[in-house]
């Protein structure tokens, strides 16, 4: 096994998830080849990472936290390109709606090295073996005693997550 | 610390983790020794890996959603032996029964290498730190969005976890 | 990268971890630098081992239940020095008060070997992306099934999570 290449394709499979769950987006966007593609659903189909990104940050803004878990990292490499399963367990809250949202799925991935021979996400999917919801509305006792995006929005503070 | 073997033995604990959670019954079978033992508790001991996949098939059909995450592998290697600790957090969802479990365990396994040369489960068990169960009753709004098993049993689709 | 140094760094977090939510104080103790240093939030700061130490004992005894999955390791290794990024995944339960905790954080560690060249952790730290509570009598039908710590304190078994 190259074990040198499965950790810096791992590290690349935490960074894009720590980008996607802080919501920074150009160190997100940094984690994919410009023409990466990525497929979450019949529907759900990206061409692009401009595409993709443009989506994710439309669509995840400060009213939705995000929480996803990639363990069980089966990476194998052939040369300049590579192939991984990862193990999803995600979580989505949006305090707004009062939803929560708790699943699992099985990621497929494609890596490939850059110009500059970094490894990138090449392509993205997975398949999930469930996805639950539920209205927090049935747990009256719920709440945030910690929310990162908490005071987005609010006219005193401007920048995210930065107590005063 | 011998870096190869650790890396082959934690692919082999995310196959069968990943074998157990799709259903994959010969994979997962393909992750055990044929004498292997595994222990859940007082009265869940078996001696051999056909016992074993055998419980588990007649026990984890389609009516059953499981999810084991496998973390904080500690592998020591001696030789054509190994042992490893690992975190385990559980989730199982019977949707018939309105059922959810969630809770944690450290695993304790043995490896060995069969004739091949290949690491197999030679011993698997596990201790909990908890495990709890609760009715989806108390949750009237929880639905499944997805679930991999859904139309196995309805009469036009044959084919697990595929859509029309 | 210095894989050997990133396998060392990653079990020692992993014995933190298990040390932690199995309460083996003196186990999760030699895991840290005598003057390591913890930050938790403004009001939760420690400046020695010793200190830190003794209020997780203080904190954290058989009446609560802790699970804490450190996942996404992404280490930096400079010669004896080294910093880590985990993603934390945590659930605690303290059944006497029906609460239930569950969040996840970023953490941001430095580790440093000590005088016989082994790694531990010297300053641990982590920000929130988000925390939630709430109460089990939202859920009626939750039971522990299974709970490590059950037996401590009943009169007829001393040893924590030993059976009849």
């Amino acid at each position: 096994m190259d074990l040198e290449a499965i950790a810096e394709i791992s590290r690349l499979k935490y960074r894009y998830a720590r980008a996607l769950d802080t919501k920074s987006w150009p160190e997100f966007a940094d984690t994919l080849l410009p023409e990466a593609t990525a497929t979450y659903a019949e529907h759900l189909r990206f061409d692009s990472r401009d595409a993709f990104v443009s989506f994710l940050q439309d669509t995840l803004g400060p009213h939705v936290i995000t929480e996803h878990h990639c363990g069980h990292p089966e990476i194998d490499v052939h040369g300049d390109t590579a192939t991984g399963i990862w193990y999803l367990s995600d979580t989505v809250v949006v305090p707004g709606d009062q939803m929560m949202m708790r699943g699992a799925a099985f990621y497929q991935d494609r890596y490939a090295k850059d110009a500059a021979g970094r490894w990138k996400i090449a392509h993205t999917t997975y398949e999930r073996t469930y996805e639950s919801v539920y209205s927090l509305a049935d747990m009256p006792s719920f709440r945030l005693t910690s929310n990162r995006w908490a005071l987005i929005g609010s006219p005193q503070y401007g920048v995210p997550g930065v107590a005063p």
